[in-house]
């Protein structure tokens, strides 16, 4: 391990038992601003630990591995960079995502310069111990384009029609579903013709909409009751999820927000669980 | 372009809007059997518009790109690997995740030995042109270890107890969650010590579980009907929320299969939207 990132690690704050303790700055790293989603905790763990665990990367012949940072509530890819062992030290000890610019041969803190950080809640190598997730909370849009994630370029749509330049980012089940309604919800204000499809009628009609979802709840709580096959279980909860989905559109809340609520309320993993530790959940 | 993978491509059987067709087998890639999770289609984009997609890629010196597979469900990372031209090229074609193995020099189609293939709905370009993501379906476990995800080691956990050699996915906000609500299923079902916590008295209760259900989803339907702040919305979404993922856990249903069945009501984009124009989606 390099001696100046050893340096660095050795020169943070608190051990690794130790919980929450008055935030210290570190010697080398220094947080630009505090973040919005968290506190500027720095953590020390024991440098030996860390330096083994940094020599049990396989970098490549370059020194480095591939880091991608996944946003810890959505699940979405944010962007992929390159980390070496000094920017992986970095991120463990600042818990801001950080990576080693190969363009200008330096580390570099997402965020340095857009105050965008990615606020690192834990980090996970893979099986072949050369690829690192960092699995954080970005402060805001990650893109230097200012789109929320980088992936925004859908090859399907690339070759079906690559004149339009439509962008959409990368989105799993959910956030397609999500973005879907908010947009037959956009649709709904400005134009008015046509059959209106299911979701825009409960976006139209709130007494409709709060009926199906105290009924939806009701058929999903029935499939309990009544001993029903698991796929009817299922089934009634992607109507009721559907149908909450709608609602939260309607009252413009993103299921980020309601996932942030619980993580807060429940996180006992990674490195957060240093935190919730002095704090005891009996909740769960 | 290689001559190889462009003869490759324009031996796939199907006009970019022709919608469905029945499924001939490309001259090349045949699938070794027919996923579980989706029919072994193949698409034809315009040779031409795929050479100049693939002509767009930022390829390194060594002509590869990073490639990450992600569950389009679930959102979970579940490895990465490199592509070159003929490995995005074969996986635009297949619907099948491949890669370039830089230890085999060989194209490498993930699942082509385990047959846990991953079903790609859609491929996203970063920002730069030199990240990719395949946004697919698994066909089961990813990692050649059995595990679901290639990321199963947690910085964290290695460095506070690095003998343990405990292992734990990297997971998202509501995976952690369904996955602590099986944990204390599974410690309900071998021990029953101390004073439960909610989760378990709720898995131990269903009457109480479901009244608590029906309850939650009245106070979200109230902040609609009551007009209030939308942070109470998002709120109650979370109580919702938690009170249907213990119910999922009693039932053995996993959020995943929820949104599976979601994803096939609903998705209108990427290639699986060729499918769905035949027949049409009024629903949304």
């Amino acid at each position: 391990m390099a001696a100046a990132s050893f340096a660095r690690l050795s020169s943070l704050s608190f051990s690794s038992r130790d919980g929450i303790k008055t935030p210290r700055k570190p010697k080398v790293f220094r947080p630009i601003r505090a973040s919005s989603s968290s506190p500027p905790i720095e953590l020390r763990f024991d440098p030996k630990k860390v330096e083994c665990l940094l020599d049990s990367v396989k970098w490549d012949e370059k020194g480095l591995a591939v880091a991608i940072a996944q946003n810890v509530d959505t699940g979405a890819i944010l962007m992929q960079g390159f980390a070496n062992r000094e920017a992986l030290a970095a991120t463990i000890s600042s818990q801001k995502a950080t990576f080693y610019s190969r363009s200008r041969s330096s580390l570099w803190t997402k965020g340095e310069t857009s105050m965008n950080f990615i606020n690192v809640k834990d980090i996970f190598l893979d099986c072949d111990r050369d690829s690192i997730v960092y699995l954080g909370k970005p402060d805001g849009p990650t893109c230097h384009t200012g789109a929320e994630t980088c992936y925004y370029s859908s090859v399907a749509d690339l070759l079906e029609e690559p004149q339009t330049k439509k962008e959409r980012l990368a989105s799993t089940t959910l956030y397609s579903l999500e973005s879907t309604i908010f947009q037959r919800k956009a649709e709904i204000e400005t134009t008015q013709n046509g059959k209106p499809s299911w979701t825009k009628k409960l976006l139209s009609n709130e007494q409709l909409l709060c009926s199906k979802i105290l009924e939806e709840a009701g058929e999903l709580v029935q499939t309990l009751k009544e001993n029903e096959d698991k796929s009817r279980t299922a089934s009634e909860m992607g109507d009721l999820l559907y149908h909450c989905l709608v609602l939260l559109g309607l009252k413009d809340v993103k299921v980020e927000e309601v996932l942030e609520i619980l993580r807060k309320r429940f996180s006992q993993s990674g490195i957060e669980e240093k935190r919730s530790r002095l704090t005891k959940n009996h909740f769960l």
